[in-house]
């Protein structure tokens, strides 16, 4: 007679094993590309809710500096008073706040700021994860686009399978819907329209060179996958020799 | 003749001081109060985003433990294996990464708990501003529901000149309006609902205890707004016999 009580735990462990070992290198990238762009909202809604605070202290200030992420640095660094004397201001519109009240929005200052240095570590992380994980694509497209490819597909496999014209639409899923339902002009480009060769195209270039960044992105990946030779450097080089 | 310029700098300066003594304390209530709601928010987001990534890793402690603070503050605290014996677990799902895969989850960890505890700061800032500002209005109804009123009303001088069926309303503006166009039904309460008296209470008796409590609150901005003399306890005492 079979034993089933047998049977059941054995198919339970294998279970576990199975899906302890679907853990991959792609979770890491889609969750530290998707940490990101969090952290990257995140801190824009508290620095302008900290600007909105420090210009009851120094109204001045904020309006000088545009950058959120020196704002906050900035403030962190110097006083009141040095601040106030770098403007030549001789007299601030904003109160000379109390220690007490000043301290809950130095503290959010301080938080932020924190929260700027784990958005670099994370991005010297996924640059370390890229260049292991899949370094023909990490060394044409840079960490973040390549991130967000990977995110965008699910896996370094799906991408690898996807035919060029589709990774050269990643991301614009909307407007090639809207094309093929109204026939509203199809989109040229999805996210690849963020690397630089394509971001710095004259507009009517943009079509074409996303296209042979594509190409070029496909074959990387399909080195990547199959565990290939590293060809990235060479890929790049036609690329940029193609596109001058 | 007038000296134009003279005149011009004079108007400049008045101005300025008057920018510089309109900054209240009503400016720090509603500050912190919507920083809070912020970092409420925020911890959410990221919480959420730390449990998937955690997951690959441990995810049966995930699922065991479902308020985020407490599952921040276990997992800073207690290494996967103590974690693993006390859920008297012979072998996780997850895998066991590596240090450098492990780190940048445990970093945000730290920023999620270091949120945490800016948010208690915050509270107790905000107490403490309470008590000094409207220490009428905070003795009946706490530091958030105190401080959620300023913020909804503007300032405390506006809501002192609320009626207390407006502050019994504050926050249900779109029931009221809707109960206004349509004929739906009124709402009873807004956001004084949240008051352990009214939150308690039966369904029933919600509406009557609401008109009460804002009857009470009322009375008591009028004493924090016009400096009058501490009747916070008085209030309360009676509200609290009267809803017995």
């Amino acid at each position: 007679m079979v034993d089933f009580k047998k049977l059941r735990e054995k198919n339970i462990f294998l279970t576990k094993k199975r899906i302890r070992e679907s853990v991959s290198e792609d979770d890491f990238v889609i969750h530290t590309i998707s940490n990101i762009d969090e952290l990257a909202k995140i801190t824009n809604v508290l620095t302008k809710r900290l600007r909105n605070w420090y210009e009851l202290y120094l109204p001045e200030f904020s309006k000088k500096v545009s950058d959120n992420e020196s704002f906050v640095k900035l403030i962190l660094r110097k006083k009141r008073k040095e601040l106030t004397q770098e403007m030549k201001l001789k007299e601030s519109m904003g109160k000379n706040l109390l220690n007490k009240d000043l301290k809950p929005m130095m503290e959010l200052a301080l938080r932020i700021n924190s929260l700027y240095n784990l958005r670099d570590e994370l991005k010297s992380y996924l640059e370390e994860v890229m260049n292991s994980h899949c370094k023909n694509l990490f060394t044409i497209t840079g960490t973040l686009l390549g991130a967000k490819l990977i995110e965008e597909a699910g896996s370094l496999k799906k991408l690898a399978m996807m035919p060029s014209s589709t990774i050269q639409m990643l991301g614009a899923e909307k407007a090639l819907f809207r094309h093929l339902r109204t026939g509203a002009k199809p989109p040229k480009h999805g996210i690849i329209l963020q690397h630089p060769l394509v971001a710095s195209a004259k507009k009517a270039n943009r079509g074409k060179y996303s296209r042979s960044l594509a190409n070029k992105i496909s074959i990387a990946l399909k080195a990547d996958y199959f565990k290939g030779k590293f060809i990235g450097d060479k890929l790049k080089k036609e690329l940029e020799e193609k596109l001058k």
